[in-house]
């Protein structure tokens, strides 16, 4: 069972089948990934990320993967119990030992994660937090007896390190410090990685509270023959103080505990790499003990609320509201304020994340597009990633050449335009990656459109090359001759955004020929790639057409259709068509799948994402970025219906069967949900929990920009609401250019055109502060006013 | 309990502790190690070194590691058996479960591994072997009642597969071929990457010889909350028949096993990567079945007997006669035949192990050293790593240069000369990696040794550069400044072994001035490098010497004193010193460290090898490709005891106390033991489990022409023995150019000047086929003729 608490906190109650539900806390310089079994995926920042504890093996660095799967030996965080009375033994929160607790509560808070557990007549509770400033986890276990008679108990930390480095690797408790120390050195070969590697947080250390009985720093040696279910170590009197020399160290520490009737026992740990011993004494000194964890939470609390963003919602939908208020914007500001813990973002995520920091902190997304534009290419090429350290480099994904970043500049930089109304950027001038000439920044979108533009085919196309975006099929075009659909249709849209801009900027000669080149461009697309009732996806190498109606697998995707409707290309009869293929062909019970059928094997001419597990990734999945598009589109075409039918299915619901086929709890939007529904129903739903996706920035902006449509605009602020036909009444309070308006929606009922897509322009009338206003558009907004705006929607 | 078996098989019987120790087989395509319990490691080549069954997570790709840590999921290949009328469960050869068996037998065979185990009133034997041209696995399982009543089974099949892929890994049963095939596709993000992949074996298969009762090919759902001690699935009554579709797969079988009293089951796996279907159905055909199984195994001790080598001993030492005979040759053979399974194995390796192939295979040892000197720079330098497949590239150390590679081409084709003949070799015209230019062999020496004179600096030492052998401690000379003693002395080593050539070659002029650089590079190294009682290692880029006697750590080091004595360069008072100095500060219980003492802590002057872990790899370990070099001096200088006291130490002994300490069999010479005796005597000892080294190559020619003294020259068989002084008697046969010499040693009493480091020459008389010979030279060898040869040591 699920349940929401006033705070924001989502907690889960012990259900008949353990999940694997988790949740996340991140800092400036790490992240955690906390499984409510005790299984743990974190890293940190030096600047390229590492990892503190590991798997004791030779992990492989790469980027945090989807559907990443827990074993034994997966790196987490434990404690075992034993009763020293009758040697009964159980581990908490719930692995290694899986005992089925008695009571089992995992709480996912903005700033904390929480277990209460009930197991032998002890009451546990955990907590893990984080300090803002510092990498390092802060744990407090409390332990309560429930039997009412006084315990003899051992509690036995373990936090396995895991294979630290086939270079050097060793363990040892310090007396003065309460504290396992495992050091390493970080391998290396040639002699300029030492010099880069010389300042590394090589050791990890787990420091307690209260002095140890006795330790154990060898993995091996704890485990025994018993291994983790049955550590030998827990099950003799005392661990065997050993010295982990060239050995997979851990951080297992014994205390003896005498706990009278009904008392609690209270211990905190610190968990964190290190460069020395000296830096485990500060963390000591600053966090160790019950009033520094309290200030450490309180400060942790005070960063996580100052990223609470632009909107608070009252709606019908209380799952919604509580996304809404407490998560999506958290999850958003996540993505803008520490990058995905990168140090080369993808350049379409850095911006799409910046454009997602509009709507919580607008400084930080200034500052992001001003480090994206300062690495624009003189040709006005964007790169693949966006370098946010002199020491990074692109690597991974960025090392495949992707056509599309350019487009992501225009789309994105237009929200934040739209909150801030900081068109003083356009004129800052800034200098290029390969040159130190500066021009403004918007010289710097003029060239990113004629970059755009000349990496079109004869007919008029854009050219995919290795891929463009989403699915980034990169033998489609690897041959220079490919082309996009969906690229050409992003080209037009960002030109038509641009259009606006240039027209705003007195910049009419511009204007008109972007509207033209617009209109070219959706008029060639429309004569080479509409299939008879959809989009392709675009022409490979040697001059096919794929994503059509012939084609058994990959028929039709998401993608072109989503950004004809942005870009105007499609006509009524079009969108008719879109709209009826797109539910028929697309939509599932856990939302829109980017592509269908799933391929179930490689199309040599169409390239990469065909090898990819059928329903996972972008082959076929439910990947919300792209489904948020399409949901972005009907909005645009004030369709808040058809809108809300896909938003709505990107969270689990509070149904506890939803939340054991996605495995995951709704405290964020995970990149995908495993699609392919009509061709594996049996495992369709699944979440990839990763939390790294752009689609958290859009549905930010869809919900404050379309469905509330409080939209920012030059003048002031734009009302145009998307409401789905069953709210009927609906308060919000938007923070706006240093404004307050509470507004409060009334939906006239029988008045909604539900399914109808209609583009028609609702009847909209609106009261500022009890006075009915002649226009849309609340102008001479001042900074600190608060209003009471009142939407009818008839 | 060890023992050992007349067909050379070692046996480990149930010692009360479980210990570590494993074996391994290899053949041309593949390579597995296998652990007593039932872990794995296993490599093949596609060209580049790939895995079939993997941890459940995404792994390193490195090369091997020594002191790989084993731990719950680590890949392995078990068997679960449950008896269906009690529910008693455990599994061979040992791990999961890890009950303590009734009997333990694991016997490490040549050309197979087996286990013969008692446990709940079942005889359990699992027989792996490998057929010679196919990479896969062919496991036998027999099961036989002890009970005397007739018996309920169930057998499970436990060969996890683990994460193969993020792309793409699912997993299926084929009815047809009972087998479950393990489908992935290896990660690529670039076009490239993909084309150099299509021939990939991604697939994983088991294949059964019966039909399965039952199956279940998802790791987590066979695992379930019990985890691998009590796997849900085989606590069950049937596996679920469970399809992977992007999880983690594993070849889980189950069969029904009805068991008459006292009678036998038996059935047949094959375990291999594969390409297709297709390929597991011709797998099948060509291996499945006892009669197959039966002909496979025949093949491939064929093939293991092909590499027996050309010296079979009887001496006082069983153990020795059982290494010598039966295991060195086996190890010489797979580095010699298989190049430790690298596509670009190091120069320095590659020239030892074909060094060592010459007493194997000689025409494979030959076509080895045209294969190194085709890939010499016209400048004479050698490349760092030589590429044996056209798409194969330097990768891991070989991309550090190191300066000592041309010593090896000298030091080597000496032994291959002394043992072949072969000198027509000199004349054969060869090519260069950065010309197409072709000159003799006998000038591409001569560049190697123009390239080594000219890399040194103003005194007449070799620079160090980024690292020479054995202890590349890359940072001592990265400036370009810093000098290495032992590659001094290496290369005057070098100069005098070519000198004897040229002499040989009627390259008089040549031979004089090699003489006289020779005789420089000694007086040289003496007046700079001789720390008053040991030769320093070098001279660091800021004028430091290091390996003196002032250092705290690092204070001695093996490598120059072996060169010393082998270059000549000590007089007979620093030969004296640097005996005593080595025994004193060097030997250890386990062999002779490297170094010592190990070092700590980093020396910024120094560089890398201080970064190791004390005791490990060339830090302070008894680093057996070392020592084997101070034995290999020893014995040139006369002293056969001395070098016997380093050699024998290299193995473990029959002794079961050895054999937990050092965690292995005695079949394989590893790279290293633990060292830091003094410092971590408690991990002294410790095994690195790694048996790719160039240890073994010298050891066989340590036996052979040194202690055995039955050495080719241009003349025919050089006899110059030097038998420890404890073996008053020893047989030999020796395979040399075609003829057989059966060789009877007796050694009288009272002579042996033990413990002298005697150079003085013995007196040796000799009788060939019973006529007393006047020189130490059997000239005008017959092939195919048989000798008897005494061999009378006084």
């Amino acid at each position: 069972m699920i349940e929401y608490h006033l705070n924001g906190d989502v907690s889960l109650n012990s259900p008949t089948k353990m999940p694997d539900a988790g949740s996340f806390l991140w800092n400036k310089h790490m992240m955690i990934q906390m499984n409510c079994r005790g299984y743990a995926t974190a890293q940190f920042m030096q600047p390229e990320p590492a990892k503190y504890a590991h798997g004791p093996n030779i992990e492989a660095t790469t980027f945090i993967q989807p559907e990443h799967p827990y074993y034994s030996h997966h790196p987490g965080r434990f404690f075992y119990i034993k009763d020293e009375q009758n040697q009964h033994v159980f581990s908490v929160p719930y692995a290694p030992v899986k005992k089925t607790p008695d009571e089992f509560h995992f709480i996912a808070g903005k700033s904390k994660i929480r277990w209460i557990i009930a197991q032998q007549q002890l009451l546990v509770e955990l907590t893990l937090t984080l300090p803002c400033d510092d990498v390092a986890e802060l744990w407090q276990i409390n332990l309560t007896d429930m039997s009412g008679k006084a315990r003899k108990l051992s509690l036995y930390s373990y936090f396995p390190v895991g294979y630290k480095s086939w270079m050097n690797q060793s363990a040892y408790y310090d007396d003065n410090l309460n504290a396992i120390i495992c050091e390493s050195i970080t391998p290396y070969q040639k002699v300029e990685h030492y010099f880069a590697n010389q300042r590394h947080k090589d050791s990890t250390v787990l420091i307690s509270e209260f002095a140890a009985t006795s330790f154990e720093t060898r993995q091996a040696q704890f485990e025994g023959e018993g291994g983790l279910n049955f550590p030998d170590g827990v099950y003799q009197t005392q661990l065997q103080r050993g010295l982990a020399k060239y050995e997979t160290p851990t951080a297992a520490m014994q205390f003896a505990i005498e706990l009278s009737a009904n008392s609690q026992y209270q211990q905190h740990f610190i968990f964190a790499p290190i460069e020395s011993a000296e830096q485990a004494i500060q963390l000591k000194q600053q966090y160790m003990g019950a009033t520094q964890f309290k200030r450490a939470k309180a400060q942790y609390q005070d960063y996580i609320t100052s990223g609470q963003g632009c909107i608070r919602i009252n709606s019908p939908d209380a799952d919604i509201n509580q996304f809404v208020n407490h998560w999506l914007p958290r999850q958003a500001f996540y993505h803008g304020d520490v990058n995905r813990l990168s140090t080369d973002p993808q350049t379409r995520n850095y911006l799409q994340d910046a454009m997602g920091m509009a709507y919580i902190n607008p400084q930080t997304s200034q500052q992001a597009f001003i480090t994206a534009i300062s690495q624009q290419y003189h040709s006005g090429a964007m790169p693949d990633g966006i370098l946010l350290h002199e020491k990074a480099s692109l690597k991974y994904i960025n090392q495949i050449p992707h056509s599309d970043h350019c487009v992501w500049l225009i789309i994105c930089l237009q929200a934040y335009l739209n909150e801030t109304n900081d068109y003083a950027l356009l004129s800052l001038k800034l200098p290029f990656k390969d040159s130190t000439e500066q021009v403004s920044v918007f010289e710097h979108i003029t060239l990113a459109i004629e970059w755009l533009l000349s990496q079109r085919d004869k007919r008029g196309l854009s050219f995919i090359a290795q891929g463009d975006w989403c699915d980034p099929m990169n033998m489609v075009g690897y041959k220079g001759k490919g082309v996009s659909t969906w690229l050409s249709l992003a080209t037009a849209y960002a030109l038509n955004i641009w259009r606006v801009i240039a027209l705003q900027q007195q910049e009419h000669e511009l204007a008109a020929q972007l509207a033209l080149v617009a209109n070219d461009i959706n008029h060639c697309v429309n004569q080479h790639c509409w299939d008879g009732a959809w989009y392709h996806r675009g022409i490979t190498d040697d001059g096919v057409g794929f994503g059509v109606s012939t084609d058994t697998e990959g028929r039709i995707f998401a993608n072109p259709q989503s950004f004809a409707l942005l870009a105007g290309a499609a006509d009524a009869q079009q969108k008719c068509s879109i709209y009826h293929q797109v539910k028929q062909q697309l939509a599932t019970p856990f939302g829109l799948m980017m592509l269908a059928p799933s391929y179930t094997k490689m199309r040599e001419d169409i390239g990469r994402v065909t090898q990819k597990y059928p329903g996972t990734a972008e082959n076929g999945s439910v990947y919300n970025h792209a489904a948020i598009f399409y949901a972005f589109a009907l909005l645009e075409q004030g369709d808040g219906d058809g809108a809300w039918e896909v938003i709505s299915k990107m969270l689990p619901t509070m149904d506890e069967d939803d939340l054991l086929t996605r495995g995951q709890l709704p405290v964020f939007i995970p990149n995908y949900y495993r699609g392919a529904y009509y061709q594996q129903p049996d495992v369709a739903g699944k979440s990839s929990q990763l939390f790294n996706t752009g689609t958290v920035a859009w549905y930010y902006r869809c919900i404050i920009e379309k469905v509330l449509g409080l939209q920012g605009c030059p003048q002031g602020l734009l009302v145009k609401p998307n409401l789905p036909s069953h709210w009927q009444t609906l308060n919000a309070t938007r923070e706006f250019r240093g404004a307050t308006f509470e507004v409060s929606y009334q939906q006239l009922k029988g008045q909604a055109t539900a399914d109808s897509h209609s583009t028609a322009a609702k009847n909209v009338t609106l009261w500022l502060n009890g006075e009915q206003l002649p226009k849309r558009i609340i102008d001479n907004i001042q900074p600190g006013a608060h209003y009471q705006l009142t939407v009818i929607i008839a």
